[in-house]
């Protein structure tokens, strides 16, 4: 099976919303921490890529909200990579309640590869270090 | 055909990121911003409805990002439901760069109706007025 | 006296927290939003300025909070300039409950002009078109 | 000297701005990421004070922006109390960049208690335990 990291972190008060949980916008935000997460530990990171001309940018986002997160809480975000194509390439993620495991939310992001003048890109050969 | 809402406003400098454009994360304000402005339109109040004792939580969400936004740009969001049962309900977002009508971003979201205990419920009879 | 700008908006659902009210780092936003509207309502466009080569970064704020705004609640920035030198200004903003009239928050930033390569710089004499 | 907290943790990507740096607007999150872990790091828990009918509201926010983060950077969040009176606490913060140990922001937040009615409280007697 493909790499999976791990990253955990305590839920900010202003990620709740007046429902008194973690308003379903801010999951986005741990996904992508997830994201940043799994390229720092394969050893590389996504500030490097972007400083030599690429950016990977979200085509799409899924998310499948199962229970609910609140102040303090702590999460574990759990991301893998999918389907990597020449240009692009998709994440996986399952964000859970670190003390309980309990899985709070799925989801998906699928991103393409850019230059620096915003056209479509061939992966660099560098980051398939990463990606298997 | 349905009702489609449609509500505008400004790009806030805030929500663009170092690529330069608007973060994907942002989207999901003006989906949200897109659902209140319906709801607004159709005469009644998300925030009457929840005084009321019902909250819509969030199951699904799904995003698909065609062009990108800059800071200043004016975008309106369209708002229409979808599929509706007795417990759950789903809407359809498209937002578009106002003075070009360019599509940036296509979206659902999928909803459940809770009670004030989190338990799931019918949806009241007064919220049937603005759902056909 | 000088010019003071007002814009209008609804207050999100996701800048609500748990306390029920607006999470006091939105009003961020909120004095933000009140600065865009104040350069677009002199005719000008803080973008405009940004490609141009300068930036205003910002290096002091202070917000008092006075009583708190709720979702869906409508609100009201007024922002007015305040003491302007070679290479900085300032804003003032009062954040208003639009429909009671009651004041929500009374704010400053100050702001540095600042060139492309990051050094402290003269504010563009174009700009000063719409300070005084 | 009064106890101070540290915490650190990385710069997330949806936090930076067009300027390619770190939008002063998330700071204020920051700080009170600061404030979070100042109350863990003294045995207690806001998330408990809150169950117990009191909260701690924001009246008073000042920040003063010196150097710029950029995503992926490191950053420290120093918190320790200022003044505390039976009904009003201050904190103060300074903001480091790991790495480098350059100071990035300096702040502080006065907070008023109050209980589930809205009404200005004394801070409770369990709450003397981590303020001497």
């Amino acid at each position: 099976m493909s790499f999976v990291s791990e990253t955990t972190f305590h839920v900010r008060y202003l990620e709740t919303d007046a429902q008194g949980v973690v308003n379903h916008a801010h999951y986005v935000a741990y996904l992508e921490e997830g994201r940043s997460s799994y390229i720092r530990q394969r050893g590389h990171s996504y500030a490097a890529m972007e400083r030599a001309g690429h950016v990977l940018a979200v085509t799409d986002l899924q998310i499948h909200y199962h229970k609910a997160a609140v102040y303090d809480d702590r999460v574990t975000v759990r991301t893998w990579l999918g389907e990597t194509r020449s240009r692009t390439l998709t994440f996986h993620y399952q964000i859970l309640r670190t003390d309980s495991g309990e899985e709070l939310v799925s989801g998906m992001t699928k991103h393409i590869c850019l230059d620096r003048a915003g056209n479509v890109s061939r992966i660099p050969q560098e980051w398939q270090q990463w990606i298997e």
